[in-house]
Parts: structure tokens; C-alpha cells; sequence
């Protein structure tokens, strides 16, 4: 049964690193991605702390980009530990994993320990993920919060998805979900033709507005005809002169 | 509101004490009791581990023996990551909290990071703690079996304990409930009495059938005047002489 990829953004201690792999294991996931480590790959120390969950470590894939590192999947989750001025559902750990579809590739985002993830990041998410912990010390651990989610989906019974003869089986199996390349491809579509249309009147408000933008289609869990559907709408508004 | 006491016994490295400390804070436990760590105390890595925790670092007891670091207390739980031979109820961290009596002092002890617990100590609790793991790896951190225990702490909802006028109150608060210290006077004392009446006929069995009768009582949760109950019906047999 395929299982949540951790996906680790930039973080910067190997031992932090060796940590996760090591409570991974210990709670049945196995794929592990990490976004540009700090300290390069590969790391002696989270060798070393990753005990026997060395496995994990060697099979680790190196992105250099947080884009690249969710490419193929099609569902992205970012945890978080601020409350964000983002349009996007948050759940606690708890909350989030009976909603996990076992048949749609899914990958959950943990930013580098100093800072937690960057809003470009947070905006790939479908929503975030809200540790709970006390407000008065809120600096979880990065392994610590990678425990804290494994921990919640391996004690989470997997739902049992009934797959329907014919014409509905692609749906419960998740398999019309658009990969994140196919998202991103997109949104670039459409700032292309916003840009291009004067949108952005207030250049400094761009960033903003992108976010937001962003932020609509990464929740909405858009199928693949959905992004192509989309695509075609972007191009005839793209080609309207006035 | 007082929660539980997190007693490391003969924990071996200064960064899990330390990391233990930081994820207490996280889920606002608060107390910290150490058995003889291998490294002596205060320890530099701990403090250093700790981030800003260092104040359940600073606030830490010492004990010797694990005896001494429960004597106070009226309840003990014990973690463990494999079954025991012993008659003691097994309970998920997720079972235990709801169960947890605010006004009832509680601790909750952790092994050593290679061995985990020894029987003597897994002998004191009222039962056994077990965080699920995957069965094909089982070793988990001294600092993530604190974390998952802090973790189910902090969200489990306090259980509302409706405190009645008069007579009923001391037992809605637990008062009532033997320490640990009265509940190991009244044990010696019963080993003693068994010893002279020549109870361990086979000497290398002693350990163990003192085990069993050690869970025995334990397990009851005994009150203080259950406990002076029994150590005069022990008197009374111990006097007694064929």
C-alpha cells in the first residue's frame, strides 16, 4: 500500500535528517525526498542518527527545487506551525489522515528548522497542516513533527476505498487528480497571460496576488481534463485584444 | 492544572534528555524527574538540546534509584516497545490519557535508549504503556516515545471532573490513593513475612514470584488505608506461627 512521501524543505541539521528516516521507519513510511539539505548529500550525521533506517536514507531522492520535488504528485500537504494570511483549509494531523486516498501519490511538505516552510511552498499545498502545540513553545522539532504525522497515519486505519465496477473505478482510485507539474504548468500559463494583459497594475502587489491566485487552484484538487479545460480558457482569453 | 511527570530512567545520552525536554515544552508537560543518568548532571548536551526548555532542564530532580524518583507519587505508568510476562494491563497512549486523573500524582517512566525498561521498574506501574510501531521497527527514540506520549497529552481533552459536596470529594480527587513509598513499605514488608515463613522454597525462583505479587499490587491502585488494611492482616499472619 503506497504511503505519504515526507518531503523535507532545505533542511539544514543532517542530524535532523536521520531523526526523520529513523521515526519514518519506525511508523511504516519509506520515501523520503529532500529539497537542497544545507550541508549537501550525502550527510555522515544523518547516516549516523538514522540508525537502523540507513534504508531510508540511501533511497532518499535530492531535489534543488521544492517545484521539482512535487512534480509527479498529486497531492501536496504543508505542515505549519504560524497561521498564515492564506485562503487554505488547515488540518490537524488527526483530521487530515482519514482523508488520505491510498491510491492518489501524496507528499507532505516540512520546511528548514529555523524558519518552517516559505510561502512560495505553502501555496503548492492542497492545505496545511496544524500541529497542535502549546502556544507558549511552539518550536516543534522537525523530527518531532515528522513523528507526530507519522505517528497519526499509522494509527489511522486506512480507509477502505470501494472500488466500483466500469466507469467510476479511475474516480475512487484518484487517478483523474492532475500531477503538480500539470498545476504548475498551468498557473505559469496564466500569469504569462495575466502579465501580458496589464493585470499586475501595482508591480510591488504581484507576489501577493500570485499567492492568492495560486492558493484557489492548489486547493481545489483539480483533475488533469480540469487543468487542460482550464488551459483552453486561459488561451482564448489570452489571444481577446481589445 | 498539574500533568504528568516525565521520569527518564537511566537515560544514556545527554541530546535525548535534552530533546525530551524541548518536546515536553512543545506539549506543555512541565516536570522532568532523571534516575541516575550515565553522564552525570547537569550535562551540557542536554542543556544544549533543550533550546529554550532549559528551564525543565534547570527544574530537573536527580534520583538514584527508581524507587526514590516514584516514592511520591500515587500512580506510575511504564512505557515499553515489547510484551512482558507480566499480568499488567497494556494500554495505547491514546487509551491512557482520558484516564488520567488531574488530581492524582502521576508519572510516566521511560527506559534507557538501548534497553528500555527493566522488569523491576516495569513491576512498579499501574499499567503499561505501548505506542503502536511498525512491528518490522520497533526502536523508537527516547525523545519521540516522549513526544508521542506529549503529544496524546496535549490533545486529549482534560476529563471534567465533577467534584461533589462532602464525602464523596477526597474520592472524585483521588486523594485518597497510597504513594508509591507506602505501597513498596507494605511489598517489603509482605517479602519479608513470606521470607521467614519460608515461602521462597525454591531460592531461584524469588524473582520472579516476587514479580508477580509486586503486579498484583500495583496494579490495584491501591488506596492508603487499603494499604494499612493489608500490612495488618501481614502482621497478623506473620505472627502466626505453626
Amino acid at each position: 500500500m503506497p504511503n505519504p512521501i515526507i518531503i523535507l524543505v532545505r533542511p539544514q541539521m543532517g542530524e535532523n535528517i536521520g531523526a526523520a528516516a529513523r521515526v519514518m521507519a519506525n511508523f511504516g513510511l519509506s520515501e523520503l525526498r529532500l529539497v537542497a539539505p544545507r550541508d549537501g548529500w550525502p550527510n555522515f550525521q544523518a547516516q549516523a542518527v538514522a540508525a537502523h533506517a540507513t534504508h531510508i536514507i540511501d533511497a532518499a531522492k535530492i531535489y534543488a527545487t521544492t517545484e521539482e520535488a512535487v512534480a509527479d504528485l498529486e497531492l501536496v500537504y504543508a505542515t505549519c506551525c504560524r497561521m498564515r494570511d492564506m485562503e487554505k483549509p488547515i488540518l490537524t494531523p488527526r483530521e487530515l489522515m482519514p482523508q488520505l486516498n491510498p491510491y492518489v501519490r501524496t507528499g507532505i511538505l516540512f520546511g528548514p528548522e529555523r524558519t518552517g516552510l516559505e510561502n512560495p511552498d505553502m501555496t503548492r499545498a492542497a492545505a496545511h497542516i496544524f500541529i497542535p502545540v502549546n502556544p507558549e513553545y511552539q518550536s516543534l522539532n522537525l523530527a518531532q513533527a515528522v513523528a507526530v504525522v507519522g505517528y497519526e497515519w499509522f494509527t489511522t486505519p486506512s480507509p477502505l476505498i470501494p472500488l466500483p465496477e466500469g466507469e467510476g473505478q479511475s474516480e475512487a482510485k484518484g487517478e483523474g487528480l492532475a500531477t503538480q507539474e500539470e498545476v504548475e504548468g498551468m498557473l505559469k500559463h496564466l500569469e504569462t497571460i495575466m502579465d501580458a494583459a496589464n493585470f499586475y497594475q501595482v508591480p510591488h502587489k504581484k507576489p501577493k496576488m500570485d499567492q492568492n491566485i495560486r492558493n484557489i487552484f492548489t486547493r481545489a484538487r483539480l483533475k488533469s481534463q480540469e487543468v487542460n479545460s482550464l488551459r483552453g480558457i486561459f488561451r482564448a482569453m489570452g489571444t481577446k485584444k481589445d
